[in-house]
């Protein structure tokens, strides 16, 4: 059982937050009228869109300290859907991890669409697959913990340098949803 | 019906020609030994490691100018297994396509354990997919045929900017492999 923070009401804070008062840990759940208020939890998802991040560090960075900073983003151009916007050989959790230095910061959630997250199943087949990446391991076991108490998988994707590759699946998993090519209700599923 | 040429006799070449032979396109199977051999295809796959294509560049430029030229390589550092050892803003396609200009090349079967190719499923559960990208779009119909006639899925992944994402993809799924995460008879599946 944990406290879990989510930053961030749309589609996405709330899936994620059925899933974890599922497994039968508690949320605070923090929309944009909530930037005066603290965050409770030790675990913290920020559930929002990329551009978004650097306004919660400037917020909110010395209330993070110690806490579990789960980045979920996508950071894509959107006005192309041809290329993300952060550096080519970085990705939005390393430039979150570098600006939020007292934090234990992960990548997650990234690859999953809020549907598949709901359901628990990428298109009703597979069950769905939380990939998990970040440098701190006892971070990582707390977060997979609170998944899968919640139904879903979770599988430990690497050290925080793999977050380049989640976003590059992230973004690649958007253009085919996009296209048509693939359901908002699956998409890629990892089958063990 | 094709005839496809392919380079490179390992687990990778002999899964792909018997993807295209059941789907009653002709094989020409190309080994080391075969280096003075020209290629009669109109599809060329290039099925060896990332070291090696600039070797058949050197070889086999001029013979694959006018072809369909699929790179299915995952360039990764296998020393490390902790990058890639391409830019990283590019792709070894891109790289590829850039040493053929007279070639149509495509990325394709990078992202598909050649396991998954000859059972036909991913993990024996999800039909396999192959992600095909490419600016040519009558290259990328070309070569779906040929992996549908043979029993798989193929979806269009867009243009050849993706092969950066379909890298990390099999980047990814190979570090999930080699941490026992995920078989190598599995792997990340599209759910359509």
């Amino acid at each position: 059982m944990a406290h879990v923070s989510i930053i961030g009401t749309g589609n996405m804070g709330q899936a994620i937050g059925d899933v974890v008062r599922a497994g039968g840990s508690t949320v605070q759940a923090l929309g944009s009228a909530d930037s005066g208020t603290p965050v409770s939890g030790e675990v913290v998802v920020l559930a929002v869109p990329y551009p978004a991040l650097a306004e919660i560090v400037a917020e909110r960075g010395p209330q993070l300290a110690g806490k579990v900073v789960v980045d979920i983003t996508n950071p894509l151009d959107f006005s192309t859907f041809d290329s993300l916007v952060v550096p080519a050989d970085g990705s939005a959790t390393a430039e979150l991890a570098a600006a939020l230095p007292g934090s234990r910061v992960v990548k997650a959630f990234n690859t999953t669409f809020a549907a598949t997250l709901a359901a628990g199943t990428v298109g009703g087949q597979q069950p769905t697959t939380v990939l998990v990446a970040g440098d701190d391991a006892a971070a990582k076991e707390l977060l997979a913990g609170i998944v899968t108490a919640g139904g879903l998988r979770a599988v430990d994707a690497g050290p925080l340098r793999r977050a380049r590759e989640l976003e590059a699946v992230g973004f690649l998993q958007l253009t085919l949803a996009a296209a048509e090519k693939v359901g908002w209700t699956a998409g890629f599923a990892v089958v063990a």
